[in-house]
């Protein structure tokens, strides 16, 4: 049987699904395309999948079959993908050991996702998104990270509770800012054991309350007519001197 | 005097200009924004202003008050800015000095302004941009650099005229690759000294014919769950290593 409908319930709460509200009530969020649906399948997240009429994929799950417009119906994309897959999110909430990355109001979704995969590549261990960060399993930031959300330890938490729980747990927090700065390149190997380095907002970096109960500020050495990177970047140039 | 009317035939000609056709044609482009304004008008690159009526905006070049109307027409994002600056293409076509970074078809507008915006930091002093690259003059990417692609020399080029340029100059070629390939961060000096990185395509990286001709290949040391990063960020740590 192929859905052909786009009034059917069904599609219809699934299309509820690609705004926040609807996948924070159901706790379920959508993947699109092969690639995304092979990464989620890895993790063992996927519940059901949904396939293009006359497209030959297989997976282990309960399959439905839809109609090229449906699909489009489901898909956020220009183009939509030949196979959608209905996922469980994964509500973690423990922070797990002590190469911690805490993003503040992070809020381009590509920018997240490619600080998730620069995260996993320089071997962070948790990452905390603060409460008014974009959200994780939108679609552009789950496209972003190339499937990679799925290996790495992604929590949300209150800022000032993230904080309190380094300052418990006796793991520096490392702001990012030129005045009264640490150049990264030169952090010894003590320094990079643990930490918490924490990146602001696109438009307005780290607050001023937040920068005063960092232990240490860093900064990338560049040339000064430059007044900053992009902060995927910076956060990405900031993990790899930590992780080395 | 205020424009009002959307058919106004200088309005119409500068919508236009949200075209590469018409950006090539005229060598004029739009930038939208205080920002970008400021920055076009430190390079000395702005022909005329457009300014929202009732803003107080002041420049030393011929103004023209638009609508709010008007002003939503020429521009290309969801809230129109205050100020729209006509400027003339800077049309380069000289590679300057010898730390020199190749984009070979970067195809999104985001992770090209991230790029230019990285190569100014950290001292590279041509960017090419091959054939088929996202239009430098595309709103999108000119937004992503901040403003900062008026203080690099950028220029474009057939790839296999670049490559014959460096050849001929005796310019190091660096391509990205894990086999056979050198750890980024044990450059040493004399190696860092003149360089033309190319960077490949998101979605193909660079080609087996191009690769073929790099006199060494790059890989930045990372988790091997990670297939690869973001071409901003990798092209961006690249950078940061050749200009350490």
């Amino acid at each position: 049987m192929v859905i052909t409908s786009l009034e059917n319930e069904k599609i219809k709460s699934l299309v509820k699904l690609q705004k926040k509200k609807y996948r924070d009530l159901d706790n379920k969020y959508l993947v699109e395309g092969e690639h995304l649906v092979i990464e989620a399948d890895k993790a063992n997240v996927i519940e059901e999948i949904f396939v293009l009429e006359n497209e030959d994929i297989k997976y282990d799950y309960k399959t439905t079959y839809v109609s090229y417009n449906v699909m489009k119906k489901l898909s956020t994309m220009d183009n939509p993908p030949k196979v959608i897959a209905l996922c469980k999110k994964n509500n973690k909430n423990e922070i797990i050991k002590d190469k911690i990355l805490l993003l503040d109001e992070i809020q381009d979704p590509g920018n997240l996702g490619t600080i998730i995969r620069s995260s996993l590549a320089f071997g962070v261990t948790t990452i905390i998104l603060s409460e008014k960060s974009v959200d994780l399993y939108n679609q552009k930031v789950l496209r972003a990270t190339q499937g990679m959300y799925n290996h790495i330890n992604i929590i949300s938490m209150n800022i000032n509770d993230a904080i309190n729980y380094m300052q418990n747990h006796n793991i520096p927090i490392y702001g990012t800012s030129v005045v009264n700065g640490v150049d990264a390149s030169t952090l010894n190997s003590k320094e990079k054991e643990k930490y918490c380095l924490i990146m602001g907002n696109e438009g307005n970096g780290i607050s001023k309350d937040i920068l005063a109960m960092c232990d240490k500020n860093l900064y990338i050495k560049m040339n000064d007519k430059v007044e900053s990177l992009n902060v995927a970047v910076a956060c990405s140039i900031l993990l790899y001197e930590l992780g080395r």
